[in-house]
């Protein structure tokens, strides 16, 4: 079976996407994109924050906002989107990678909480499950996960059920990925290479969160 | 026939907005709301003017964000959404008010040019002639047009062969109009009262466009 790789990239990564876009591009493997919300989603917060809105009303709107940086990142890559896993499949069938827009599916099947402990990190692994694929990178604009930050150590290797601290990662994921049985790593997305490198089985710059 | 007003509710309006759409509702009238693209749009313009993306992109983006306030519109209004006119037509058969969610149908058609010169003013006039209506309000954060601002003089009417100066509306806005045949009304969002003056044809605050 054809391995796929879900690569979650962080609206925190907007300025430097198509670098990244590029490189998982020319990777050779089978990669799904998993667009984070970006500044459409810090919107969203705002209104949250100002109480204009709910925890519910804000996930539905922060869920519409990975579309629009789905479709961002497809404007400026040419990469292929898809709305739904159906048609994300056939896409790979001819081509190496897709760019989910999440909404459809998130809300389709609202399976995840709503609150702000849940983001586009935890919609990569619950795509990734839906997927079957048993690796999720999580690209990001830290090297990993610290021990503390700023000024902390970067962890290796970190574990489910001990993560804590500066994660750059959402809440809920950890919970995710234990019960899907999915490897999870946490990367700096501003160095692409790294991520090839966890292709590879290299050992470069990032944290492995590990299972057991 | 019964009479359906278009009514584009602009994004410097959030804060307001909540008012506004329960003044709607309460109005009587059938009224299809169309969303502006708010602190959304902006993130898209910011992208834009980073040249991240060109014009087209931005107005594929710049359109989806339309989509996010008028969701947002309906979570904190309760009024239904639909994402085309025929979805739209039944919800008012047994409703006075909808929203529309526009990036579905303007890219559906794809009638409009994609530059910054077409906003969600221009949607509004748009959708106004794909329903028949032959009254477009456009309410925004300031009293109507202006000969200059700031320091201007409002004007009660303005054509649309001599629009020009500050107009709070977007620069296609008039062509559309005066193609379609269409009145158009701007007026200060933040006082729901002028909106019914309208309705009733009450004279009030507000700046009407004449196509003659």
């Amino acid at each position: 079976m054809v391995i796929v790789y879900v690569v979650k990239i962080g609206g925190s990564l907007t300025n430097n996407a198509v670098n990244i876009l590029e490189n998982l591009k020319k990777s050779g493997e089978k990669v799904v994109i998993i667009p984070g919300g970006g500044n459409f989603a810090n919107v969203v917060r705002n209104l949250h924050e100002n109480e204009k809105i709910n925890d519910i009303s804000a996930h539905k709107l922060a869920t519409m906002c990975t579309d629009v940086t789905g479709t961002y990142f497809s404007e400026i890559s040419g990469i292929k989107t898809a709305d739904n896993l159906f048609d994300a499949k056939r896409i790979l069938q001819n081509e190496s990678i897709v760019i989910i827009l999440p909404s459809n599916i998130i809300l389709s099947t609202d399976e995840l909480p709503c609150s702000w402990e849940v983001t586009s990190d935890s919609f990569a692994a619950y795509i990734a499950k839906l997927l079957n694929s048993k690796t999720l990178i999580i690209a990001t604009d830290v090297d990993g996960i610290y021990d503390k930050y700023p000024e902390g150590k970067l962890l290796n290797t970190i574990n489910t059920k001990t993560i804590k601290g500066f994660t750059s990662v959402d809440k809920h994921l950890p919970k995710l990925i234990s019960e899907y049985g999915i490897k999870c790593f946490v990367v700096n997305g501003n160095h692409p290479e790294r991520i090839n490198n966890i292709f590879k089985g290299v050992v470069d710059t990032y944290t492995k969160i590990t299972l057991k």
